[in-house]
């Protein structure tokens, strides 16, 4: 099947360039001597994180215990969710799991490790806990002054077994931080066995901070306009490209294209919603739920209604996460049509 | 089953809000004497446009022809798309629903004509075609003095059959340019059956267009922060929430709930992604893929880890877009589980 017989909007998957970029970062992992675990909140499809093991994952992570469950019984055992699970209906699915995979969780809290506790205790297992650092990013994570603490009642708890520390991104400013944890927890007599970074921008710097020893990146698979626009990746080595077709020419400025939010999502850098390869001096400058918006006022060709062009999302995991199905491609042959089997999951 | 027995993030219909919006909506258009057309895009659920018909709405409104094609095969006949249909296998698709269906598409260049035509002639039947006009959003839709050449293109073709105007957003500020039209196409002796508008604020202002015949809207069964902060609703009148829990508190003032960007969308409104009922003053500042920054600095009251708080969406079509099911909701009561059957069809 040729892809000018999909209809669009379509997301298609170049698989050539997944696979280079998959062996790239398995590569860069392997000289740098950490271990790497792909985040599959990128793709959330059990047959690319299994191409991932193949290249030479150690395991992969997740977001949600919904998603480590449906990759649990796609045939995956060594997972981790660097996120607060927190309520009484996920801990329990989360330590029932745990009971039959390798599954490693992160906490920030003693409130969170308590929920942990609860659950592990009625099963008589043992769940791995990370204590997870605050960094640039603000968003959650434990204050270095407290990992000692946390560190100590996640120990305390017969149930729980401190697995190390996790950082995300794993940024080089973050080294200091790091290293004080490590060295507050070793003059408490607690050993630290992991030090898990992660992010597709601060993978690259990961030899700035030797302490890591593994790396956790998601968007690498097929990277997008933010990953260019920051310098970790170049136009060649985007994956992703929603097939779109020109529905509209309303003036000599403007296109409009299908692929809108719901397709697209309203992630935006610098302005731009996608970068249409066709039309590199285009701009998609605004976005309804079907359309997007073009001002084709520097580009030279324009355009007409009926015309397909490709668009690198901003952001590819939200994009992904909006389609049902996937279309891996070779050149111009359609290979694979892969369902997004993890999306819309909820808890 | 009570609603804290739900995993979160959920996302909750409030079933007796839903149904005033549904009641108020077709009570206003009955007022105005203008026939009522939902636009499924918002909920994309065969069983809620059933209620919105039982009220009395004539027909239904889709963005594309998969959604029509769905909402056909569920019983709904009336349906009209306000959308340029572009391509062979999406024309071709069209025609054979409208075989079976009375289906009204809209187009704004005669290369859609062509397309619409070649379709219908091979299967001899007949589609009925809106030409849209442009508005202020400056998105699609011709110009004034295009509309007589592309009726007359529409009457031309033996299987097309000119059906009126078609307005989004129909705001008040349109009137000249439908009077204006209307006046050019009964000049040419063209008469003009339908002048369809739409948008939940426009739909408010409608008396100030008597020239409308029938009103397509589509947020107004949920509303949202965007329609409340823009004056069309109350807090009250919002039927969507998202069930949300407080995962992280890593400051006095930051509180991390698990409803990001792939759960709320990242579309905001005036710096918000969403409004928290529980804690009015919190500010949802930023969006993770499965995180919402709170700023809780203007709150009394702090939740903490665990708390369950209501999130109203800033939109609540692309929020409901994310979601595979929901739930219809009467006070804290469970009533029904929603399969949200029209998402992520592509064409």
């Amino acid at each position: 099947m040729h892809v000018n017989d999909l209809e669009t909007p379509a997301v298609l998957i170049d698989i050539d360039i997944m696979m280079r970029n998959i062996m790239r970062m398995q590569a860069h992992c392997d000289a740098l001597g950490v271990k790497f675990r792909p985040h599959i909140k990128t793709h959330k499809i059990p047959d690319i994180a299994r191409l991932q093991i193949e290249a030479g994952a150690q395991g992969i992570a997740c977001q949600k215990v919904s998603e480590a469950q449906l990759f649990a019984e796609s045939g995956f055992n060594d997972i981790q969710i660097p996120y607060n699970i927190v309520g009484a209906q996920k801990t329990n699915k989360l330590a029932d799991l745990a009971l039959f995979n390798k599954i490693t969780v992160s906490v920030d809290h003693v409130r969170v490790i308590d929920g942990l506790a609860a659950a592990a205790k009625t099963r008589e297992m043992s769940l791995r806990v990370l204590v997870e650092l605050e960094t640039d990013i603000q968003r959650t994570g434990a204050k270095v002054a407290e990992v000692v603490t946390l560190a100590q009642r996640i120990e305390e708890e017969e149930n729980l077994h401190f697995a190390g520390l996790l950082v995300y991104p794993s940024s080089p400013t973050m080294r200091p931080a790091v290293q004080e944890a490590i060295q507050m927890l070793s003059a408490a007599g607690i050993g630290v066995d992991v030090v898990s970074g992660g992010g597709t921008l601060a993978a690259q710097h990961a030899a700035q901070i030797p302490e890591l020893t593994e790396l956790r990146v998601g968007t690498y698979v097929f990277n997008d306009w933010t990953t260019v626009a920051k310098g970790a990746a170049a136009l060649d080595d985007c994956a992703m490209h929603i097939l779109a077709t020109v529905v509209s020419r309303p003036t000599p400025e403007r296109a409009i294209l299908d692929c809108g939010s719901k397709t697209l999502s309203s992630d935006r850098y610098g302005g731009f919603f996608g970068y249409i390869v066709e039309y590199p001096l285009a701009r998609i400058y605004q976005l309804s739920e079907e359309h997007a918006f073009v001002d084709l006022s520097a580009c030279e060709d324009h355009p007409v209604i009926g015309d397909r062009v490709h668009v690198i999302p901003v952001h590819t995991c939200v994009a992904m996460n909006l389609a049902n199905f996937v279309y891996g491609v070779r050149g111009e042959a359609l290979e694979v049509e892969w369902p997004v089997a993890a999306r819309g999951l909820v808890w």
